[in-house]
Protein backbone atom coordinates (compact mmCIF):
# COMPACT_ATOMS: atom_id res chain seq x y z
CA UNK A 1 0.00 0.00 0.00
CA UNK A 2 1.28 3.49 -1.06
CA UNK A 3 2.19 6.12 2.22
CA UNK A 4 -0.55 8.32 2.84
CA UNK A 5 1.75 10.62 5.02
CA UNK A 6 3.35 12.38 2.29
CA UNK A 7 4.25 15.99 2.59
CA UNK A 8 1.38 16.95 0.06
CA UNK A 9 -1.03 15.13 2.51
CA UNK A 10 0.26 17.37 5.77
CA UNK A 11 0.72 20.84 3.05
CA UNK A 12 -2.89 20.01 2.88
CA UNK A 13 -3.64 20.52 6.11
CA UNK A 14 -1.47 23.81 6.15
CA UNK A 15 -3.69 25.30 3.64
CA UNK A 16 -6.61 24.69 5.34
CA UNK A 17 -5.09 26.80 8.09
CA UNK A 18 -4.24 29.18 5.70
CA UNK A 19 -8.11 28.99 4.50
CA UNK A 20 -9.17 29.67 7.67
CA UNK A 21 -6.79 32.51 8.19
CA UNK A 22 -8.05 33.98 4.95
CA UNK A 23 -11.93 33.93 6.19
CA UNK A 24 -10.64 36.14 8.83
CA UNK A 25 -9.16 38.91 7.26
CA UNK A 26 -5.48 37.76 7.89
CA UNK A 27 -2.87 37.50 5.32
CA UNK A 28 -3.75 33.51 4.85
CA UNK A 29 -0.41 31.64 5.81
CA UNK A 30 -0.67 28.20 7.69
CA UNK A 31 0.95 26.03 9.20
CA UNK A 32 0.92 22.28 10.85
CA UNK A 33 3.94 20.74 12.79
CA UNK A 34 4.11 16.71 12.45
CA UNK A 35 5.84 13.92 14.47
CA UNK A 36 5.47 10.14 13.71
CA UNK A 37 2.67 11.49 11.29
CA UNK A 38 1.28 13.17 13.64
CA UNK A 39 0.06 16.41 13.49
CA UNK A 40 0.82 17.81 17.34
CA UNK A 41 0.07 21.77 16.16
CA UNK A 42 -1.84 23.82 13.58
CA UNK A 43 -1.92 27.48 13.18
CA UNK A 44 -2.26 30.28 11.11
CA UNK A 45 -1.28 33.67 10.92
CA UNK A 46 -2.98 35.91 13.33
CA UNK A 47 -0.77 39.44 13.62
CA UNK A 48 -3.78 41.37 12.55
CA UNK A 49 -6.89 40.31 15.45
CA UNK A 50 -3.87 40.04 17.94
CA UNK A 51 -2.07 43.42 16.99
CA UNK A 52 1.12 41.01 16.82
CA UNK A 53 3.93 41.41 14.14
CA UNK A 54 5.26 37.98 16.03
CA UNK A 55 1.58 36.07 15.59
CA UNK A 56 3.09 34.75 12.43
CA UNK A 57 1.61 31.02 12.12
CA UNK A 58 4.77 29.34 12.43
CA UNK A 59 5.65 30.89 15.53
CA UNK A 60 2.69 29.33 16.92
CA UNK A 61 2.92 26.39 16.11
CA UNK A 62 6.68 26.14 17.15
CA UNK A 63 5.43 27.25 20.67
CA UNK A 64 2.44 24.94 20.48
CA UNK A 65 4.50 22.34 19.30
CA UNK A 66 7.59 22.55 21.96
CA UNK A 67 4.23 22.91 24.80
CA UNK A 68 3.07 18.79 23.66
CA UNK A 69 6.20 17.58 23.56
CA UNK A 70 6.74 18.91 26.82
CA UNK A 71 10.66 20.82 25.57
CA UNK A 72 12.06 23.30 23.79
CA UNK A 73 13.80 21.41 20.30
CA UNK A 74 11.53 20.11 18.33
CA UNK A 75 13.77 17.51 16.97
CA UNK A 76 11.91 14.94 15.17
CA UNK A 77 9.32 17.30 14.06
CA UNK A 78 8.72 18.78 10.33
CA UNK A 79 7.14 22.45 9.85
CA UNK A 80 4.34 22.26 6.79
CA UNK A 81 4.03 25.78 5.90
CA UNK A 82 2.13 27.63 3.00
CA UNK A 83 4.33 30.43 2.40
CA UNK A 84 8.73 30.35 3.30
CA UNK A 85 9.11 31.63 6.20
CA UNK A 86 10.62 35.14 6.89
CA UNK A 87 13.65 36.24 8.56
CA UNK A 88 12.05 35.86 12.45
CA UNK A 89 10.35 32.66 11.76
CA UNK A 90 13.58 31.05 10.53
CA UNK A 91 15.44 32.23 13.33
CA UNK A 92 12.71 30.82 16.05
CA UNK A 93 13.17 27.36 13.54
CA UNK A 94 17.14 27.70 14.15
CA UNK A 95 16.71 27.55 17.95
CA UNK A 96 14.40 24.94 17.59
CA UNK A 97 16.34 22.38 15.82
CA UNK A 98 13.27 21.18 13.91
CA UNK A 99 13.97 18.90 11.39
CA UNK A 100 12.73 19.33 8.67
CA UNK A 101 10.92 22.47 7.22
CA UNK A 102 8.16 21.88 4.29
CA UNK A 103 7.12 25.44 2.38
CA UNK A 104 4.69 25.95 -0.27
CA UNK A 105 5.05 29.44 -2.26
CA UNK A 106 8.63 31.00 -2.10
CA UNK A 107 8.59 34.18 -0.92
CA UNK A 108 11.09 36.34 -3.48
CA UNK A 109 11.11 39.42 -1.33
CA UNK A 110 11.02 38.87 2.60
CA UNK A 111 11.76 35.09 2.50
CA UNK A 112 14.68 33.61 4.93
CA UNK A 113 16.01 32.27 1.54
CA UNK A 114 17.02 35.23 -0.11
CA UNK A 115 17.82 37.06 3.32
CA UNK A 116 20.30 34.76 4.05
CA UNK A 117 19.10 33.48 7.52
CA UNK A 118 20.62 30.88 8.92
CA UNK A 119 18.77 27.44 9.89
CA UNK A 120 19.93 24.66 12.32
CA UNK A 121 22.56 22.77 10.54
CA UNK A 122 20.38 19.60 10.85
CA UNK A 123 17.13 21.11 9.31
CA UNK A 124 16.36 19.98 5.96
CA UNK A 125 14.48 21.77 4.07
CA UNK A 126 12.08 20.94 1.23
CA UNK A 127 10.44 23.81 -0.98
CA UNK A 128 7.57 24.20 -3.65
CA UNK A 129 4.85 22.05 -2.49
CA UNK A 130 1.58 22.92 -3.24
CA UNK A 131 2.96 26.00 -4.24
CA UNK A 132 0.62 26.76 -6.82
CA UNK A 133 -2.31 26.31 -4.39
CA UNK A 134 -0.68 28.68 -1.63
CA UNK A 135 0.62 31.16 -4.02
CA UNK A 136 -2.88 31.47 -5.29
CA UNK A 137 -4.32 31.95 -2.00
CA UNK A 138 -2.68 34.66 -1.27
CA UNK A 139 -2.95 36.67 -4.83
CA UNK A 140 -6.78 35.87 -4.30
CA UNK A 141 -6.33 37.49 -0.50
CA UNK A 142 -4.49 40.61 -1.76
CA UNK A 143 -7.41 41.31 -5.09
CA UNK A 144 -10.18 40.94 -2.34
CA UNK A 145 -8.09 43.71 -0.29
CA UNK A 146 -7.86 46.25 -3.24
CA UNK A 147 -10.62 48.45 -3.90
CA UNK B 1 19.28 70.79 34.23
CA UNK B 2 20.91 67.41 32.54
CA UNK B 3 18.43 65.28 30.96
CA UNK B 4 18.15 62.07 33.01
CA UNK B 5 16.76 60.15 30.41
CA UNK B 6 19.87 59.32 28.56
CA UNK B 7 20.18 55.66 26.76
CA UNK B 8 22.07 54.47 30.14
CA UNK B 9 19.33 54.87 32.65
CA UNK B 10 16.90 52.93 30.13
CA UNK B 11 19.84 50.08 29.72
CA UNK B 12 19.88 50.00 33.82
CA UNK B 13 16.30 48.99 33.71
CA UNK B 14 17.15 46.05 30.81
CA UNK B 15 20.15 45.00 33.12
CA UNK B 16 17.81 44.95 36.08
CA UNK B 17 15.39 42.29 33.86
CA UNK B 18 18.56 40.35 33.29
CA UNK B 19 19.40 40.01 36.87
CA UNK B 20 15.68 38.75 37.36
CA UNK B 21 16.43 36.38 34.37
CA UNK B 22 19.96 35.31 36.09
CA UNK B 23 18.08 34.44 39.34
CA UNK B 24 15.43 31.94 37.66
CA UNK B 25 18.51 29.92 36.05
CA UNK B 26 17.51 31.89 32.21
CA UNK B 27 20.11 33.33 30.47
CA UNK B 28 20.55 36.94 31.77
CA UNK B 29 19.65 38.87 28.87
CA UNK B 30 16.68 41.48 29.75
CA UNK B 31 14.64 44.25 27.81
CA UNK B 32 12.56 47.37 27.97
CA UNK B 33 10.48 49.16 25.39
CA UNK B 34 10.22 53.05 26.20
CA UNK B 35 8.13 55.93 24.05
CA UNK B 36 8.54 59.35 25.11
CA UNK B 37 10.89 58.64 27.69
CA UNK B 38 8.33 56.07 29.51
CA UNK B 39 8.92 52.22 29.67
CA UNK B 40 6.01 50.76 28.07
CA UNK B 41 7.31 46.90 28.28
CA UNK B 42 9.90 45.39 30.46
CA UNK B 43 10.42 41.76 29.99
CA UNK B 44 13.84 39.18 30.42
CA UNK B 45 14.75 35.95 28.51
CA UNK B 46 11.99 32.97 29.65
CA UNK B 47 13.36 30.07 27.44
CA UNK B 48 13.88 27.56 30.13
CA UNK B 49 10.63 27.89 32.60
CA UNK B 50 8.05 28.33 29.22
CA UNK B 51 10.07 25.69 27.23
CA UNK B 52 10.38 27.84 24.72
CA UNK B 53 12.54 29.39 21.89
CA UNK B 54 10.64 31.94 20.84
CA UNK B 55 10.47 33.68 24.70
CA UNK B 56 13.55 35.54 24.25
CA UNK B 57 13.07 39.07 26.35
CA UNK B 58 12.54 41.06 23.16
CA UNK B 59 9.47 38.91 21.57
CA UNK B 60 8.27 39.20 24.39
CA UNK B 61 8.69 43.08 24.91
CA UNK B 62 7.47 43.32 21.12
CA UNK B 63 4.23 41.76 22.04
CA UNK B 64 3.75 43.25 25.17
CA UNK B 65 4.62 46.90 23.74
CA UNK B 66 2.03 46.73 21.33
CA UNK B 67 -0.40 45.62 23.36
CA UNK B 68 0.04 48.50 25.44
CA UNK B 69 0.02 50.52 22.43
CA UNK B 70 -2.91 48.92 20.83
CA UNK B 71 -1.34 48.62 17.31
CA UNK B 72 1.34 46.28 16.23
CA UNK B 73 3.78 48.94 14.63
CA UNK B 74 6.18 50.31 17.20
CA UNK B 75 7.05 53.58 15.24
CA UNK B 76 8.40 56.12 18.00
CA UNK B 77 9.73 53.34 20.64
CA UNK B 78 13.06 52.16 21.23
CA UNK B 79 13.99 48.67 22.56
CA UNK B 80 16.67 48.42 25.17
CA UNK B 81 18.11 44.72 25.31
CA UNK B 82 21.48 43.72 27.20
CA UNK B 83 22.79 41.74 24.22
CA UNK B 84 22.58 42.02 20.59
CA UNK B 85 19.30 40.63 19.22
CA UNK B 86 19.33 36.97 17.31
CA UNK B 87 17.77 37.07 13.86
CA UNK B 88 14.59 35.85 15.11
CA UNK B 89 14.07 39.11 16.93
CA UNK B 90 15.83 41.14 14.73
CA UNK B 91 13.56 39.66 12.53
CA UNK B 92 10.34 40.45 14.56
CA UNK B 93 12.01 44.40 14.71
CA UNK B 94 11.81 44.02 11.32
CA UNK B 95 8.24 43.93 11.68
CA UNK B 96 7.67 46.08 14.74
CA UNK B 97 8.76 49.11 12.55
CA UNK B 98 10.39 50.30 15.83
CA UNK B 99 12.15 53.62 15.73
CA UNK B 100 15.53 52.56 17.32
CA UNK B 101 17.37 49.41 19.28
CA UNK B 102 19.76 49.92 21.72
CA UNK B 103 22.06 46.82 22.83
CA UNK B 104 24.74 46.55 25.21
CA UNK B 105 27.04 43.48 24.71
CA UNK B 106 27.82 42.44 21.07
CA UNK B 107 27.11 38.45 20.14
CA UNK B 108 29.80 37.63 17.57
CA UNK B 109 28.49 34.60 17.22
CA UNK B 110 24.99 34.61 16.75
CA UNK B 111 24.01 38.49 16.81
CA UNK B 112 21.83 39.97 13.81
CA UNK B 113 24.67 41.66 12.81
CA UNK B 114 27.13 39.55 11.65
CA UNK B 115 24.54 37.27 10.04
CA UNK B 116 23.26 39.95 8.55
CA UNK B 117 19.73 39.90 9.38
CA UNK B 118 17.78 42.66 8.14
CA UNK B 119 15.81 45.57 10.27
CA UNK B 120 13.56 47.91 8.79
CA UNK B 121 15.59 50.90 6.67
CA UNK B 122 13.99 53.55 9.54
CA UNK B 123 15.36 51.83 12.41
CA UNK B 124 18.28 53.66 14.29
CA UNK B 125 20.88 51.14 15.91
CA UNK B 126 22.72 51.77 18.64
CA UNK B 127 25.13 49.82 20.46
CA UNK B 128 27.50 49.42 23.11
CA UNK B 129 25.58 50.88 25.71
CA UNK B 130 26.84 49.80 29.32
CA UNK B 131 27.74 46.75 27.40
CA UNK B 132 30.81 45.78 30.10
CA UNK B 133 27.99 45.45 32.48
CA UNK B 134 25.69 42.93 30.33
CA UNK B 135 28.98 40.86 29.40
CA UNK B 136 30.11 40.57 33.03
CA UNK B 137 26.66 39.20 33.71
CA UNK B 138 26.61 36.47 31.08
CA UNK B 139 30.07 35.35 32.00
CA UNK B 140 29.04 35.14 35.36
CA UNK B 141 26.04 33.05 34.78
CA UNK B 142 27.94 30.80 32.47
CA UNK B 143 30.56 30.29 35.05
CA UNK B 144 28.04 29.38 37.73
CA UNK B 145 26.12 26.67 35.40
CA UNK B 146 30.24 24.88 35.26
CA UNK B 147 30.33 21.62 36.99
Amino acid sequence: MENPFTDAYFMKKALQEAETAFEKGEIPVGAVIVIDNKVIARSHNLTEMLNDVTAHAEMQAITSAANFIGGKYLKGCTLYVTLEPCQMCAGALYWSQISKVVFGASDEQRGFQKLGTQLHPKTQVVKGVLAQEAADLMVRFFASKRP
